[in-house]
């Protein structure tokens, strides 16, 4: 087969990592026989660098064309103490979701066995967790209308929801709990917010569509305290944008391998992957960022994108091996030994496929 | 002296909690040869039940003539599973602490040196945790304008903040922060949010009032990381309400003393003492709820509302002493171990007080 993949490294950490996961795609692409070509556009604070917007339209041109995007990570520290300047690299990120139509952000947890310990939690607490939050991500209040009155005394956000924008979002989370333990929670804060209300209704009326899923119903506050206190009773969790943001960074550091989490991002016209760390500026040009991440989102993407299962898990294959190896970045390596650099870790990769 | 307190018990455990808490400040009060008159009301399921609204005019009477209010928990199953009921427990509270102007909700975590090993989370990620969150308790998309729109297909909730309200609550941040470490984190969404920017710029105005308190400004999705990971680099924490409602309940699971956690909401009209644990149904009338987080809630009463610190410290002291002695009701019995009853624990701190 034959892919067009658009390739917006960004910033920070974000052109090093995915530096790599492009070295492992070429590589399974070649072990399987497909061809691959990479078309880079800029994202971010390089974007408003170089043509003064955090998402130019040529970008979004590459992304459209594209069969699927690869992502590294954006932002960059002359934006962090001024949320509110004219152009941050985080409006890139917004408009790019709404273009696209990335109205599902598909955010897995789960746990490496070589790794448990490393996580804030007790071993008997994790151990087995395996849940994907769906994050809607087109709506709700990022994109309602925001501004001032009274002088800028007062200020407002608007949240809203149509009834169709929690039928796809709910849809997809009721066919992946199909494919997995047919378990579905819906969260929400029901007992405040009208637009909880819609969503629940909403998720309600579609479960005779789904005899076999059983849904479950929880606020927003009760899954904050049992995230940490029982993640491995959770599988499928389907959510709002502004309770997803804060839910899936929540459920990113139970499992001790948050620098290992993938992530996609898919909608109407194509879809996206990334990891979710961060752009990491502190480490930028070092060549020590773990590359793992944006490696495993590249395996998503071979595997939902392209259909391609087999690509996917010879992937994970190799990069569990790394990690039962210890060929591992600094943040990773055990005190002692050898920590590796970025490119070592994907080179290894390359050669142990 | 002499007070009088407003005595709310609620449902489900509620009423055996107060009770015990009620004996515990009696008991107190001869000690130190104070009066206390106690003027019980109705409020939550019970209040529905009785006169057909969640939180009466006469329970609103009785609030404000008194000194503080003692509150259990609200919450019955039977309005669990319909969020969108006409009449509901939740919305008594939402409109007692509107009514009340209780516009800041105190809530400390902090760890009990024999509970610690009851944490999800690993004894040396806990140690020393000792963190308060003042969340915003009358404004924010809890109070917006919200309905629908479309027939019933559209739906909105408005969040709202003016200058006037973040900086009241932001005052009390600052005098908190006076009184401990000198540090304050501001947790916003200003990336996204006009009135999270609202808020960033308000509490960076007031910064040069008070020039010893250091302040931090982090986004709520790195919050509800790092509480995970380092709960104890944090010391004051302010936040609006939504925010509060997640990142709170959050943060009372990583001590392991969830069961034992106060909370305190103070306003222009009164102040309100209640545990953080909810009405616990399945327990109500069995005599098993641990009473101690009502208990350290009327503790805080005494010093807070009345300035009673030797009263306070003396009931932390015999609740310690009771955790020590292991004379504790079944949720902190350890194995083998006998449980005492919510009754028997509250008798035996007065007999030694
Ligand atoms: C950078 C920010 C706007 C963004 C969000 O809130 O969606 C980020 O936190 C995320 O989760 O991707
Ligand atoms: C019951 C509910 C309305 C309430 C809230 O969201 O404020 C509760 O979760 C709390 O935190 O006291």
């Amino acid at each position: 087969m034959k892919f067009n993949i658009a390739l917006l490294a960004g910033d920070g950490i974000g052109p090093e990592v995915i530096n790599e996961a492009v070295k492992v795609s070429d590589a399974i692409a070649k072990k399987f026989n497909h061809e691959i070509t990479w078309t880079p556009a800029l994202t971010g604070a390089c974007a408003i660098d170089a043509v003064g917007v955090p998402y130019p339209d040529e970008t979004h041109e590459v992304c459209m064309k594209a069969d699927a995007v690869l992502f590294g990570a954006i932002g960059h520290p002359k934006y962090d103490n001024d949320p509110s300047a004219p152009v941050r690299p985080e409006q890139g990120l917004l408009l790019m979701r709404k273009k696209l139509g990335l109205f599902a952000n598909v955010r897995p947890t789960f746990t490496f066995p070589s790794l448990i310990d490393n996580s804030p939690l007790k071993r008997e607490r994790i151990e087995g967790t395996d849940l994907v939050f769906l994050r809607e991500l087109t709506g709700g209040i990022y994109f309602g209308e925001k501004g001032r009155k009274d002088n800028g005394d007062t200020a407002f956000d608007n949240c809203v929801y149509t009834r169709a924008e929690v039928q796809r979002l709910a849809k997809k989370g009721f066919e992946l709990a199909m494919t997995r333990s047919k378990k579905l929670c819906c969260v929400d804060k029901a007992n405040v917010l009208e637009t909880s209300r819609l969503w629940r209704e909403t998720v309600q009326a579609m479960e005779k569509d789904y005899p076999e899923v059983t849904v479950s119903y929880e606020f927003v506050d009760a899954v904050a305290m049992r995230l940490v206190q029982w993640p491995n009773s959770y599988d499928v969790l389907i959510t709002e944008n502004l309770f997803g943001d804060i839910l899936t960074d929540e459920a990113s550091v139970i499992s001790g391998s948050m620098g290992l989490m993938p992530s996609a991002s898919v909608g109407e016209h194509t879809s996206l992957y990334e990891p979710i760390h961060g752009s990491y500026p502190q480490a930028t040009g070092l060549n020590i960022a773990n590359p793992l991440a944006t490696i495993l989102s590249a395996a998503m993407m071979f595997e939902d994108a392209f259909g391609l299962k087999e690509e996917a898990e010879a992937i994970r294959a190799v990069v569990n091996k790394s990690l039962e190896q210890g060929v591992v970045t600094e943040d990773l390596a055990s005190k002692g030994s050898k920590a590796y650099k970025t490119s070592e870790v994907g080179d290894w990769l390359v050669a142990n496929l």
